[in-house]
Order: structure tokens, then C-alpha cells, then sequence
């Protein structure tokens, strides 16, 4: 782990992209797949319930999954016939009936990123009343305003806090909705859904119902889902960047227009305090506006299941999320240690 | 005009970026902000139809306004002089009352933007139209369907096209509910409206009723607006990257599982026929989902009003709805000329 | 023309990109390759005379080249069609004989470049020698540094102008060498040369040696020489854009650490002026280093020539070296107007 | 850990990120530079040979650095504070005497770097002796050349390995010309010197020679020499995407131009093998492509040091070094499994 993760990085995020979380997350996959096809007589209830319990059961064959992936480029494989071992005859044959590595990786993601998309509008639900706190407490303050890097005219505090605020609201409004609408993905190996018989509609249908995901038809070639999360985690980065922008500019030195406290020790200059919160919030927005131009690049997957496509998306969402989320830690501690100072009447 | 323009070109997209779109809808603002300040009883009426007579009349003063903007980075002040130049004493002061070069310049934008978007919204109708009379001609044929560039299974034509036609109709709906949807700007010089008096909401509502903007508090200093235009830009021009790249796979020598008519000639192999609008379609998309990684960059907006990140968004706005036209142009004249062929029975 | 043409535009570096340019660089290939073929006896010398005239004079059919590059997706079937028309039998097969689109066109591009690049490098000079003579005026003045947002420790302004001219200096080195340093393409239609037989080595370097360009194997599937050019255009983009963000903000009122005359007017402020240069070069260093992202993705060229790759670089390599242009002009005039201003003795 | 990183990763190149190689590297400099201090008389010989033994020791403040990092952006002020506690009065004032953080961090990135452009060095000087064995083994063998994604002309599998070749073994000359002339970091606060006294120049060079680094005037605002480096990563990446893709279409089913041993499983068809090791090739030229577009928006370095610019280089470049090492790595595992096969001679 390098050292910059103690700034950059957050811990709570970043473990829903553990292997472990995959792993738990493509369990989930596999025991409501089971259960659905049970449901609908498609397999024996005994052996939907066989799967559901080794499903539920820690889960020992870690190694042997990280080995598959390496090896098959989609941890499915080894983790199917971790599971089929462990089922035993005759049930085993059942798990994963139909489906594909998609089916399994791509529902996997949109469970964990419905976690990480409450946690995200958790955190910029604490932004918004740490603003609306600011603005009760200094919203009256005479501030001047800049345009251009100059200074333009005097305006109140609250107007300010108003600019940081509205985007955040609207963002927090686009993670939920973003999360109340994630779709299952199911659609068998080439996405038509034909392995899984006629009752493939109504088998997704009841798979998306046990997981609370919205039925769709498959989307295995169309990455629009994945882009429209990536595109609200650049919009949130990016609002808190202009926020960290802002204020390492108002907190520059002679222009005395926020206070901060805590932080940004220097090893030479022992006069300094930086803002170094606020520096973070700008490399942060930076980082994820220039991901999301390489995730795009995942738009362009060829045929029905593009392996290089698919695997720039692992490479790069998961990193995009964090820095959302460690993007949010930061602001919320500038934010709690910053207090506006009014300009001088005179201006 | 380099070369390459006749290929990767649109130049009815072009148009709305041309220097006279940019100032007929700068001037369309200034007649509306008149008209609706006069209604609310703030600049006379006599003045706001002084106003809107010069605004419908020929501009010629375009070579003043390029030279203002190299000279002031935006247009609007000698725009806003040689308007008010025009108009002449007593009314000319009414020009431009209260606002600011954010608020011309937005303004403008979604203006023309909204044109945009319509022109591209009908051209996917007219791909989902395409789309659908190639599954009523050939939905039945089998054809092999391919995972990670090996052949995985046979489906049919009408699969294939599925995958195509469902993003598209996505963004088409997208595009739709973003033009119905783009906000007004007005906010004056430091975006909080002060400068347009206690009337400033019925008039920012009243302006934008005139547009038929939505209105919106100020953005000026949140370009989620300009994000989320972009945004399905690079989802459309990616979606169509991907047709493009399985045209391309599918148009291979010896797969034959598309023909493809017209184009593509070689300098030195007369027997070649390249598949240069589905390469065409690749590069668009890998080139509009970068540009959207760098428009990105503009989030981190300093303070009340960002020249930097402002200009950003002039170089890359455009080019990102010229390369989705393009794109849709060349994807429809790729389909116009493309028969799936079915694979031999014994596969 | 879009307006902000007027700000980031560069005439002089685009002509190097229009399509007449684009020609004249062919013909020049063209011409000098029938001469190096009957230099070696491939080619009858009345062959390679009547080919060198045809090219020497005025080209006509620049419609048709636009024509065929839509439809060809390369300029050169449709001007190797007109050239050998223009020869007219006997003559005319042997008009670019052995050669294959991509030697022409990007043995065109790297002529091009090598205008472009040495125009740059005078630029570069100026801007040294602008550098030299602010030092010698100012340099011996005390000025306050900045690390992190936060003033540090004083310095003379001759150390604030080391800095900027160290990495310029560089530069120009670089681009002087790259210039030096370009290499010839030609492989023929699949890059091993065997199309034009035995004498291959001593025509490419005896074409090399015309052109003079470096004698080089093919490189039609490896763009390094490609992304060595935009590297270098980014980095100079990138220095002028980090200039331009300290004068931005040495010139924040109040800071008072340099003046800057001419510019700047804003529609709604007058008592404002607008440090819009240092802007512009900021926004053109940012455009620069996302364009050297997207164009880094043509380094996956598949197989023997990718017409999606290709096609990739003739959208974006022409406008990184135009804002790198415009950056240059921008710089020149921001310090031409430029004076540091002494912090006050008490710091 | 993800489990795409047993796909992507690259544990030995990683290893050079790792918080503990950073603290090792900022040691060397830190006895490096007491002792060049000592010899200049600058530090008494007591005090560097203090310092030196503290920095051989093992260190054990890992966590108190970490959260260092996390509260001043750096990880230096808490580096130093520890090492003057190990090292004591009266010699523990000495430590870091006259340096700043950029000294440290940028020079031990530079040690660090030598060490994975070295062990890149390598590996691709193993990928070139795996191509010479195969062009040895196999070069004779006739295969089809594919200009746009269509058979072009016939040639033969020693053309296809030098155009896999030329470029790697420029890059491997470029990795070993920039290991030879990393630059060492020494400025001081400001970057200036000033702090280290009259005897700066030859205490630089002095540094420099003992960690076998190029003299350099000091670079903390100018980040070509982070650029070159990341540059020279995109390019091998980025030609080993190449062959990815090329060997990904030629081991399409059908074509059988190249055949591949080992791994590609599918979870849900059991014929297939997927060339997994190439895909994932492209997807790490694509995602270095991406990041050198990110990384170069670090060149916007405002002032005497940018916190923002320097942190988005901390988030950037491990993981563009680590790509390549995975990518060296797969192309190694990929060509070692590769045979081509003859093209039937009928073609």
C-alpha cells in the first residue's frame, strides 16, 4: 500500500472491490439464480436449496479463484466449480444453470455498487448539513466574489455555500436514483437468453425481484449502465473539487477569506500550514474526470463479450469510486474545519 | 479544412458551432432579456422593442466581436457595444441590463445545443428505423455469435440488431429528455441575481418561459448541465464505435458475415474493399469518449467564474457533437449498405 | 468558424493541416520517389520527369481527393488517380509505384511536421529571448514564492524566471531534435517492402535522403515517431499552461505581484481586467494533455495498417499542435504586457 | 485486492510503490545527503555518520509516516521528526539540513524509478530473445498480412515479428537511456538553493554522484523528466497492446493464423479458450494510454509547488509502471504459448 492511500484512499469503499466482496457478491448471484429457477420448477427445490447453503457457507477456495482469473481472465470458472465441488452430486450440475461469466460478474458489480452508491449519498447527505450548518452560522458574512481570478464584487457567504451546495443536492438526488434503478444482468452465453429456456422472462424478472435489481434485458454488450455510475461519480468528484479549489484560493495567504484548521505541515518552512485537504479535492476530481474518459473507451465492445473492454471497466471503476468516497472524507474534515472571514468594509 | 473532415466531418453539426450560430443565439438571449425585463415593468417598453428590432436585424459586426473575443476571452463585450451602439441613445443603455457574459454565453449554448440535440435525435430515429427494417428482412438468418473474439454460439441476425437497437433507443430517449430540459442562465456578474433586483425570479422564469429553457438557479459555476449533454454524446458516438467495430469483425475476409457495398478503396490492392465507415465509427467513439475524460476537467470551476475551465468547454463541446453526428451519418450510410449472410448450416 | 477560434486559434500552424497542405506534402512524395526509382533505373527517367512536373504544378483536383478520402477513407487512391490521369500514358503507371497509402501519408505528415515543429521552435526562441530580457530588466526584484497554495520564503524574480525558462530551454532542444530526426515511411501495401524488389534499401534510404528525413524500417503499425511529436507538443503546452497559472495568480488583485496591460474587459464589470491569456494557456495545456491521452490510444494498431487507429491521430494530432501554437502566440503576448511588481520590504 | 489484479497486477513492480520502499528510498537521500554535507563541511563528520547509521537501521515509525501522509499531504515533516528523534541531539538537528519535501519524495521516486525502468529493461530484453527464438523457429512460415481488418497480401511470419520487434527494442533503449539520466531533486523551500548555501552547486553535484543520479538544476515546478518516464511506459505498453490485439485476431476462430497453449476457460462453454492474455494486453495499453493523459494535466504546476498537480502524479504513475510490468509479463506467458500456423497455400 503506498503512502499516498493515507490521503487519497478510503478503506470503507475500497473493500467492496476486495476479492472477498466479489466473491460474496457473485454468491448472492448464484443462490437467487437457483432459488428463481426453482421458483419456476426449472431445478429441483432441493437442489436451490443445497446451493443456497453452501452459498451461504464461508467460502474456503479464495486462492483457487484469484489462480482462475489469472488464468481464465474471469474468476467464473474456478469459482463454479468451487461451488459444484462443494454441492456434490446430484445438485451440483445446477449451480450457475444457464448463465455465463457475465451474468454472474456484471449482477455481482451492480449489487456492490448499489452499496457503494448508498454510502456515497450517505456522505453527501452529511455535506449537505455540514453547508446548510455553514450557512446558518456564517451565511450572513460579507465575502467578495471572483470571476476570472479577480476579485469581481461583494456577495454573502450563503451565495457561495449556495454554488457548492445546489450540485451537491443534485448529485445526491442522481446516486439514489442511479441506485434504485441498477439492472440484473441475465442473459446466457452469447445474451439472448435462450439457454435458459421459455421462461427466460419471467426467470429474470424473479431473479431481479430476489435482488432488488431492476429486470432488463441483458446489457452485456451495451455498457451504458456502468458509464452513467462512472459519469456521477465524476460529477461528484469533480463538485468537490471545485469546492477543494475554492478554498485553497480563498485561504491563500493575504486574501484571508476562510480559515482552516488542522493539517499541512511543511518540512522546511515551519510559517506554513497548507491546504492540504483542499489540494487533494482538486487531484481527486482530476483523477476521476480523466478515468472516466479511459472507462468511455469500454463503449466500443466488440461482439457479444469483449474481454479487453470488459476488463479496462475492472481496471478503472473501482478506483473511480474510491476517489469519490475519499473525495467526500476530505471535504467533509475541510469543510468541519473551515470558517469564512469577512472581507474588510472597505473592501 | 484538413482532408480528414470529409470523412469524420458533419457540416450541418458544424453550423450550430459557426460564429454566426454562436452570435444569433447570444442575440436571441439579448432580445428576450429586454422583453421580459420590460414586461416586469424594469427597462421600457419602447426600449425592449428598440432592442428586439436590432437583435432581428442583420449582424454585421462580426469581425468586432472576434476581435473582442481574442482580445477579452469572451464575446460579449463588444457584442454587447456594438448592440447597444446600434440601438443608440436613450435605449441602448437597456442593453445587456443586469447581466453578464456567463449568462449570454449559457444561455446561448443550450439554445443551440437543443438544436443539436434534435438533429441528433432524429438521425437515431432514422438508425432505429434502419435497425428495424434489417430484423424485418433478416432477423431469422442464423449467424454465429462471438465472445472474447473466439465463436461461442449460433443465434440470429434479430439478436444481433437487438444489441444494437436497445442502447440506441436508450440515447434517443436520453437526447430527448436532455433537450426538453436545458436550463436557462441568468445570474449577472457574480451569479447570485442581486443585480437584477427583488424581481430577479420572475424574471429568470419568464426569460427562461421565452427560451423554452427550463429554469434553473445559476450554473455558472456547476457545469453538470454541459456534463450530462456530454456525456450522451460519448454514449451515442460509443454505441455506434461498437456497431462499427462488429461490422468490422463481422466484414472480416473469410467470415463473411456481413457484405458491405460502396467505399473503401485501396492505392495498391485493387482487390481490398476496407471497411472505412465501421473504422471510421471506431475512432469516433475512442475520440468523443476521450474528449469526454478532458471536458471532465472543467468540474473544477475556481470561484464565481473560471476563464480556464470555461474555454476548456469551448474546445471540446463542439467537437464532441460533430464527431456524434458524424458518427451517426456514417453508421447510417454502413447499414444503408450492409446484408448479413447467414453461416454455413454445419457451422 | 467558432468564435473562440479568436482566442485559441493558430492560422499559421492549421495551414500546416489544411487539405491544400496536405496535398502539396504528397505530391512531394510522389515527385521524389519517381526520381529516387529512376535513380535506381526502376523507372524510366521520362517517367519520373513527367511525374515531377505534374507534381510541381498547380493541383486542380482537390474536390475529387475530398471526395475519394469520404469514400476511400485515405486521400490516395483518388490522387494517384489524378496524378496518373494528369502523366497520362506511358508515363502514368508509374505513379506511386510500389507505394501504399500510409507511405504517402505519413511520409506527408512528418514533412509537415518538421515546418510545423521548426515554426514552434522559432516561437520557443522568442519566448527565451522574451525570458532573457525580463531577467535582465527585473530579475534582480524581490518577489514572494508560493508552494502549496501558501506563500513560502521570498525570492528574486530572476528564480521565478529560471523556472519557466528551464523546461522551455528543453524544449526547444526537443523539438529541434525531433525535427532532425523524422522518419521516411515506405513499406509498401504491408510494410516489408518486398513490393518494390531488391533495390528496396537503397530507395528508401535515397528517398529518405530527397525528403531529407531519417532512412527508417517501416513503421506504418508502430506510431511511436507519432507520440514522440504530440509527447513533445504536450510537455511545451503544459510549461506554457503552468506560466500562465502563475501569472493568473501573481495578478490576483490584491497579490500584487505582477501587472499586466491589454485585455480583459468583461460586459458587466469595468472596473475588471481579465487576465484572459494566462487563462487560455492554462486551458490549452489541459486540452494538450487529454489530446495525448486519446492519441496514445492509437498505439494499439492491429495487424498491418488500422484504418481505426489511423484515423484517430488525423483528429487530434493537427489540433495539439495548433493549441500548442496558439499557447506560444498567448505566452508571447502575456509577458510581452507583463511587469513583476516587488512585494513590500515587510513581506 | 481485486481479483483482476491475479490478471493485471505485478507484485514485483508494485513492490517499488509500496509504502516501505518509499521510506527506504527517502533514506538514502536523507544519508546521502548528510553525508555530502560532511564532506563539504557543511555538517560535522559525527552528525552524517549518525544520520547515515539511523537510516541503515531498520525504521519502525511506518505508521506515525502514514498518518503523516494523511495530515500534511506529505510524508516528509514526519519522516524527518522521526529521524531526528532516532538520531538525537546534538546531531539530530542535521537531519534533512536545508531540504524541503519535493527534495526527498521527488529524488527517492527518481531511485525507485531506476530500479522498475531496470527491471522493465529487462523483461523486455527477455520479450525480444522470445521473438528472435520465434523468428528463428518460425520466421519462414507464410501467413496473410491484414491491412483495415481485411486480408491483404501474403508475407511471412518474420515480417509479422519484426513489426512486433522494431518498436520493443527502441523502447528498451529508451528505458535504459532514461535510467541513465534520472535527475536528483535538490532546491530547497523554494527551489532555489538559496537554504543549502554558497557550497549549493557542488553539494548538488556531490548528491547526485553518490546516489548515481544526473546533476540537475532543480525540476520541483517542471515535470517533464515524471512525464518522460510515464511516456516511455505508455509506449511499451502500448505497442504490447499491439500484439495483443494482434494475436487476438489471428487466433480468431476460423482465421488459425496462431495458435495459443493454455488458460481461457469459459463458465458456460466448454470449447471455448479465450485469449485471455491478449485481450487483457489491449485493455492495459488502453488504460496507460488513458492515465499518460491524466498524469500530463500535472504539468499545470502552479507556482514554486502544486499539492494538487503533485498528488495526481502520486495517483497516476505506480499504477501506469505496474500496467507495463503486467503487461511485459502477459506478452511473455502469451508468445511463449504462441505457434503460428502456415497459411493454406492457396490462400
Amino acid at each position: 500500500m503506498p503512502l499516498v492511500e493515507g490521503l487519497t484512499g478510503d478503506r470503507e469503499i475500497r473493500a467492496h472491490f476486495a476479492a472477498e466482496a466479489e466473491i460474496a457478491a457473485m454468491l448472492r448471484f448464484e443462490a437467487a439464480l437457483a432459488e428463481a429457477q426453482a421458483a419456476l420448477g426449472i431445478v429441483p427445490a432441493e437442489a436451490a436449496g443445497a446451493i443456497r447453503d453452501v452459498c451461504a457457507a464461508p467460502f474456503g477456495e479464495l486462492d483457487a479463484v484469484r489462480a482462475g482469473m489469472g488464468r481464465d481472465g474471469v474468476p467464473v470458472p474456478a469459482l463454479v466449480k468451487a461451488l459444484r465441488e462443494r454441492v456434490g452430486a446430484p445438485h451440483g450440475a445446477h449451480v450457475h444453470r444457464g448463465a455465463t461469466s457475465q451474468d454472474v460478474v456484471d449482477t455481482g458489480l451492480m449489487l456492490r455498487m448499489r452499496a457503494v452508491l448508498a454510502l456515497l449519498g450517505g456522505r453527501v447527505e452529511a455535506l449537505l448539513a455540514r453547508l446548510d450548518g455553514m450557512a446558518e452560522a456564517q451565511g450572513g458574512l460579507d465575502l467578495m466574489a471572483w470571476t476570472r481570478m479577480q476579485a469581481a464584487l461583494p456577495f454573502r457567504a450563503a451565495d457561495k455555500l449556495a454554488t457548492w451546495r445546489r450540485p451537491l443536492e443534485a448529485h445526491r438526488a442522481r446516486l439514489a436514483a442511479l441506485a434504485a434503478d441498477l439492472p440484473v444482468q441475465l442473459g446466457g452465453p452469447v445474451g439472448n437468453g435462450d439457454g435458459f429456456g421459455p421462461l427466460y422472462p419471467a426467470l429474470r424478472a424473479d431473479l431481479a425481484r430476489r435482488l432488488a435489481l431492476r429486470d432488463s434485458p441483458p446489457w452485456h454488450a451495451d455498457r451504458t449502465a456502468v458509464l452513467d455510475i462512472a459519469h456521477a461519480l465524476a460529477l461528484l468528484t469533480g463538485t468537490l473539487g471545485k469546492i477543494g479549489q475554492d478554498v485553497a484560493l480563498m485561504a491563500q495567504t493575504g486574501m484571508a477569506a476562510i480559515e482552516l484548521s488542522g493539517g499541512g505541515g511543511s518540512s522546511a518552512m515551519a510559517h506554513k500550514k497548507n491546504p492540504v485537504g483542499a489540494e487533494a479535492l482538486v487531484s481527486l476530481a482530476r483523477f476521476d474526470a480523466g478515468l472516466l474518459g479511459i472507462l468511455s473507451q469500454s463503449m466500443v465492445h466488440e461482439n457479444e463479450r469483449s474481454g479487453a473492454a470488459w476488463t479496462l471497466e475492472w481496471l478503472v471503476l473501482p478506483q473511480m469510486a474510491e476517489a469519490a468516497g475519499a473525495a467526500c472524507r476530505l471535504a467533509e474534515a475541510l469543510l468541519a474545519g473551515a470558517r469564512f472571514v469577512a472581507r474588510p468594509p472597505a473592501g
